[in-house]
């Protein structure tokens, strides 16, 4: 089809398509003249998911770059691929490295409190995942703020956790081929989050009115 | 104490707590001359709350500002101050009336998605708490994607929600004063947001290392 047509398809404007081309986001299409491209089923549905990641779920260019990247190595080993999706931090730029570690880690000699969470848990996790910096930054700025809390205040939660990504994996057992299954992590573990913090909002809600409502 | 002891205090450069007064996100000082303020213990932690709303949690000055509001109104029927704390939408701003709903709505004449939800879940839930439209916009956006999902499909996380809300009101039962409730309502429910977020991310990775790990 003409760029004209996958706009229509995909509900994305032609400028927007072709900025998207430019940003290497989108493959280009098949040349069929100096100007002109013939583009597919794989372009209406890769659109979909820029404009997913993007418009709902609000990364930048270069993070979804990043996110559409890992997809698109076409990883074998499910664990490695997934290890790409779920190694990406919450605004979609890949962890850091061991030794870039920000001054949080410096300050506890003992090693950080996500290290310590981690290993009471028992969870098998990378040095490098940056979801272990969000902890710990996370505890530092509740303590700086008075609120009596350490990492073993965040156990409860942890167990809550264990059960959402057994819920989140059951869910990428279907797909067999193993891009179909990282599009999957990346539309579940991504677009979910904002509803599973409304869940919680909504919850806490009832739970207020059950508690104290009149 | 001066403004630049209360910036030392804090933490918090001079330049932006006098911004931060011209918003009105901070009370002015008890005047003593003309250019002169005195400061007091209640201006250092409002400053490490903004500076938590704003550098941490990545609130707009705005959003800030209604967030500090319905803090401060000291509502004395907690229900009514936990529910200005939890009807505001993940951005802060405060939810949306009825009638301002959006055209995902209109396009399902027999009742939002997330209503069905909360119906099945029997939560006594607000019309205008704003989680609702996460919920629908979310489902929408996965189906737009060729992910089969709908509100049952949420039934499992949203009893994991269950959960999680009864720790987090467990932690409002102490303080007695109604600010302070609130205060930690806030902190609560923003800050451990991001900490949430990325203790499903570990779990993840630790799940996958279980399932597909060498």
């Amino acid at each position: 089809m003409r760029i004209s047509e996958l706009s229509r398809r995909s509900g994305v404007p032609t400028a927007t398509i072709k900025y998207y081309l430019r940003e290497g986001l989108l493959p280009p299409g098949r040349a069929t003249a100096a100007t002109q491209a013939e583009y597919d089923e794989h372009h209406v549905r890769r659109l979909r998911l820029i404009r997913a990641l993007i418009g709902v779920r609000g990364l930048s260019v270069s993070a979804a770059r990043n996110v559409l990247d890992a997809v698109s190595e076409g990883q074998t080993d499910t664990h490695s691929l997934l290890g790409l999706v779920f190694g990406l931090s919450p605004t979609g730029e890949p962890g850091e490295k061991p030794g870039e570690s920000d001054e949080e880690d410096s300050s506890s000699p003992g090693g950080s409190e996500a290290a310590s969470l981690l290993a009471e848990l028992g969870w098998d996790v990378t040095e490098h995942n940056p979801a272990r910096h969000v902890i710990d930054r996370t505890l530092w700025t509740l303590r700086s703020l008075g609120v009596d809390y350490d990492w073993q205040s965040l156990l409860p939660y942890a167990r809550l956790a264990e059960k959402t990504a057994v819920l989140d994996l059951d869910q990428l057992q279907a797909p067999s081929d193993p891009l179909e299954k990282a599009e999957r992590a990346v539309l579940l573990t991504f677009l979910l989050e904002p509803a599973l913090l409304a869940l919680r909002r909504l919850a806490q809600e009832a739970e207020s009115h059950t508690r104290f409502g009149a």
